[in-house]
């Protein structure tokens, strides 16, 4: 990565990503990624020469990550906050990925005001897990609107994913297990068929805490469950397939 | 258990279920219960008191160790095939449970032939896993019944669990991961809400083949997912739990 033009704001800081050399700008004050956003980019496929649609991106990282460990060729990303898109635009400019990836300040209710319909192989998204019954009560929290369905719900997640991607794309998204019935029901209502899961349990013997989706636009009714995804070994000790997914 | 009344047929025998000195009636060349049904009597509910309903109960294993395993008070189980409905009532009569345990011949589409409406407050259900594509090739194979979508569908099932339970009753099933997404959504629109659900994985490391599904009449969504149940600690020999369930 080149630092030398990049400004960061004093709150700011650069994360090395393990994987190309690329880093990532974050600012801990607004929202950092987490193991959700990894686990997705390892789960995600984009396939060779192929077209990727993150929405919901934040600081960038799920298009950044999918450019270094797939052969896709254009990578997007649609964020509404414009601070973390700026963000995000500094970390494509600092990896020097400004031919491939692309940052887009937007609403995910108005993906067509950015992007054609059915021009995506891939649509990922790492969307807000939690029902916001209350509204927005400070608008610049920008934790709450990455937690929480401030801005965008569900179902505008599976929608806008449906109408972008090509008959037959993909669309990856990791979520909550205490949703999962929620969200089968608004894939299927948004034309999505699941064809692969998989549970993300914290330790063996633990209950889920994320699960990893795999849905199609289209497609006949049928789907595997992955073996489970086990995160720590021992308390603090991350399993073989963690540390191997992060490219320790 | 009391055999001497009891009539077996050359090809069967009596199987000891290892509860209350419980036994059970099976004959091999039609269909005898699997380690589904013992784990569905496990995760099954029945408050005391409760009145209990087993859809399509073959041999009658899972209304005879949900007696053995609850308080509830009543235990029907409804059976289509003439012979495994039979073979049921005997070992109920062996078991000297005919107090609190009745099998009733029928179909799962005309379930309201022999109960009214809402008056359950626990549905099982160990269904046929598979769909059919062909239709009945040869009416008399209780195995290819047993297995196959061929005289009740999926949607049949949870229709029949809707109409019998009690508002806030629950409906137990053990269906094939494979099939997750449209169990989820024949549960929906047959009223019903999943609220919990166990992946049953053979080894740790592998997919799982069994899926443990509690679902409620009404309710709204938010459901659980739980710790991951493995069957087998190595190759021929059964995690701690697997044993505890089957109650060596």
């Amino acid at each position: 990565m080149r630092i030398e033009n990049i400004e960061l704001k004093p709150s700011e800081r650069i994360d090395d990503l393990q994987r190309n050399g690329y880093g990532i700008i974050q600012d801990p004050d607004r929202f950092c990624f987490g193991m959700d956003a990894v686990l997705l980019s390892g789960y995600a496929g984009v396939k060779k020469g192929g077209r990727a649609l993150d929405l919901g991106c934040g600081n960038g990282i799920i298009p950044i990550l999918l450019e270094a460990k797939t052969e896709g060729a254009y990578f997007a990303g649609l964020e509404i906050q414009p601070e973390s898109a700026d963000m995000a635009r500094r970390s494509v400019i600092m990896n020097e990925l400004t031919d491939r990836v692309e940052i887009f300040e937007g609403d995910i209710k108005r993906v067509r005001d950015h992007f054609s319909p059915a021009t995506f192989d891939t649509v990922t998204s790492n969307p807000p897990y939690m029902v916001s019954r209350h509204g927005l009560k400070n608008p610049g929290d920008a934790k709450a609107i990455a937690r929480h369905e401030i801005l965008c719900t569900l179902d505008d997640v599976t929608a806008a994913a449906a109408d972008m991607l090509k008959p037959g794309g993909h669309f990856y998204m990791v979520h909550r297990p205490t949703r999962l019935e929620e969200i089968i029901l608004s894939l299927k209502a948004a034309g999505l068929t699941l064809k692969r899961m998989r549970m993300v349990y914290p330790f063996a013997d633990r209950e889920p805490n994320m699960v990893l989706l795999d849905s199609t636009r289209g497609g006949n009714s049928g789907m595997r469950v992955d073996r489970p995804l086990v995160i720590y070994k021992e308390r603090g000790v991350y399993t073989d397939e963690i540390y191997e997914v992060y490219g320790y």
